[in-house]
């Protein structure tokens, strides 16, 4: 009489300890598998995502989600693409980390294992289900899925196709499970099993990430949420300062790494915020402002606390000029999430105090925050971006899929 | 208006900003001036610890818990020198731990940093106040203290002298914070400081572990609980099998690495289970077996499935006897905490097959489970073990009390 979740975590639990057997080749020989699935099998996943297409437009969701939802062929093989670029990235599983003889004559090795059993609980993009499969198979781990109702076929289809594929592989159709069941109490569920989930990884917006976090008893690597900022220094080339900010709020408003506000010290401000403010009014980017960023540009608005704490995730932004570069780390340590924080300065000692002491996942000297980011770091993968302390810290690629284990080898040597 | 919980929370996260640039020699003078401190102000302790026990007896503590209670001035010699040896180890804060350039030229470097505050929620020994300030603050963190109430008094006087001592030095004395209030709603309240605190690290029993994992919306590094087995195979030699066993359920039942049930193969069990067993019995221990156990040992009551899931921490052990290693892992995955296992054996193929598919912080080929310490392995200090499988795993060095940071140089990089 148990649910669809503890039925299904207790499948992948059973199929976790096959998968920790697997070599890379097997892995890489599935991975390829489910490749070639997508591509031979892309018209009944289409038709799939039809119907959750046609049941979103019928309740009138926003043309920007159905665009994230839709699947075509080409998106398809970007898809089975992907699953190809994981293949080709080394296996962490069983790096040897840590190798020493003790003077009782134990020899300790300490060596990457597989997690274990992943839930992941993420929103209406069907690509992140296909993504989080390959990195947590090719890491030797089991993965729970639990995706945004609105893409429940897609879905499903989807993992139909990956799990037939693995049935003609050495890995265990069970390594991927589905949460069919929409009802948010199957992720309240998820987040309570500890003993058969060994972590959960929330990927979408700030109030799917907070239910997570505020309920979970299972670990979780949090991810997401930033309220990331440019600090402009006083020594700033103007068009590097200009160049950095505009990207990194222009360029894509919508994710993470993007930024909500511009510190500027005064001096720039006297001689160039007129200026610096054109770009962002010219791309229709909504300006709000402290006093005298007000004083000084006309078409800004009034910033209040409560602006400089949002993340907008769109083309609006807050300006605030600081005296110095104390005043901008403490407005950073106020209102940033530690996420990604960037200075421009020519100023050797500034830059060096800002990246010791901004506490942050990434801290930038002269580059746009909008790089925090497993493929611009080059790590050819990335399961998310961690906000937390523990276990990892910004862009996830595969290492962050893995655990540790010390495997200890004596002779009959027992405790004094 | 706030609660002293929040109001030292607050504190301690003031005062991160400045542990954060303190150096090593600036952390090492701070350790060692404590220590100082300690031997110089015992009185005091010992005055403030006497308040404590007289407290304990009325309310009728066991002698055990008020043995772990008491200080005295070999005990505080014992615990200013556990410091001393602290400012002996390599400081992990900076190290560079991955450095790369991108093709865009940007110089990504990452490096170990304090994890910011870290709060400890602890029962009744006052050691554990003294040994969790010398790693926090070794490693740049400051440390919001929880004890046991039943502590508090000898904990007000240690925290206070310790305080004192950074006075003298460059290290805030609001690195150090004590949490006073002993109604169990103050931890509670800790759990729920998301953004204040950083980790949460619980040491103690089982109720206190599962009220942290159970309530905490903060990161936790979940420690202790062990159920540990030594698996005794057909090739293993008689004297080895049994000094092993021995020493782990024997040498301190009371620690978490300590085993609870031995596994028996049967050829060993047919053979030589009696001789095995008597050792045992001979030490008190009271054994409880499989039916196939106690019709071989008449001392022996039968085992239940309760008994197999209990950690017992005394002088009881369960003995089941099993047809092969198959039994012997199916066993351990049902019934194990994934702390330590053991196999005792003289195959190599087994011994490989077990050190792989055992899934635990800690796997022994021919050697005692109680080796699982962070001394024992060498590492010069242990703030816990760690059960569970994100950010760190098995015992608990320094470098487990950090975290990373990405530092990014550009010199005006834009994302395409």
């Amino acid at each position: 009489m148990s649910s669809e979740v503890v039925q299904k975590a207790k499948l992948a639990q059973a199929a976790a300890a096959i998968m920790n057997k697997m070599t890379t080749a097997q892995k890489n020989e599935a991975l390829n598998t489910m490749a070639n699935a997508l591509i031979e099998n892309q018209q009944s996943i289409i038709e799939a995502n039809a119907l959750d297409l046609e049941r979103g437009r019928q309740q009138g969701t926003a043309s920007s989600m159905l665009d994230r939802l839709a699947l075509d062929e080409k998106r398809i093989v970007a898809i089975a693409e992907g699953l190809r670029e994981v293949v080709a990235l080394p296996d962490p599983v069983g790096e040897l980390l840590e190798q020493f003889e003790r003077p009782n004559g134990l020899r300790v090795e300490k060596s990457r294992v597989p997690l274990g059993v992943i839930g992941m609980i993420y929103e209406a993009r069907p690509n992140v289900t296909v993504d989080a499969v390959g990195l947590c198979l090719k890491t030797g781990n089991c993965v729970v899925l639990r995706g945004g109702s609105a893409a429940l076929e897609s879905n499903r289809q989807i993992v139909s196709v990956l799990r037939a594929a693995l049935e003609k592989t050495a890995l265990p159709a069970d390594a991927i499970q589905l949460i069919e069941d929409s009802d948010r109490a199957s992720v309240n569920e998820m987040l309570k099993l500890n003993g058969l989930l060994d972590v959960i990884i929330p990927r979408g917006g700030a109030s799917l990430i907070r239910n997570v976090v505020e309920n979970a008893t299972v670990p979780v690597i949090e991810t997401g949420a930033g309220i990331c900022h440019t600090y402009v220094d006083e020594s700033a080339q103007f068009e590097m300062a200009s160049d950095i900010a505009f990207n990194a709020k222009v360029q894509r408003p919508s994710v993470c790494n993007s930024i909500e506000t511009v510190l500027v010290h005064r001096t720039f401000a006297e001689s160039s915020l007129v200026r610096f403010a054109e770009r962002f009014t010219a791309a229709n980017v909504e300006l709000r402002g402290c006093e005298r960023t007000t004083a000084l540009l006309p078409q800004a608005k009034s910033a209040s606390d409560e602006d400089y704490a949002t993340e907008y995730n769109d083309y609006i932004m807050n300006i605030r000029i600081v005296d110095d570069l104390d005043e901008a780390l403490a407005h950073i340590s106020r209102f940033g999430t530690k996420h990604s924080e960037c200075i421009v300065t020519e100023n050797a000692d500034n830059a060096a105090r800002f990246l010791q002491e901004v506490d942050a996942a990434a801290v930038y000297h002269n580059a746009s925050t909008r790089f925090t980011d497993g493929f611009e770091f080059g790590f050819g993968a990335e399961i998310g971006i961690s906000t937390q302390k523990l276990h990892a810290r910004g862009p996830m690629g595969l290492p962050a899929l893995t655990s540790t284990k010390f495997r200890i080898y004596g002779s009959g040597q027992i405790r004094g």
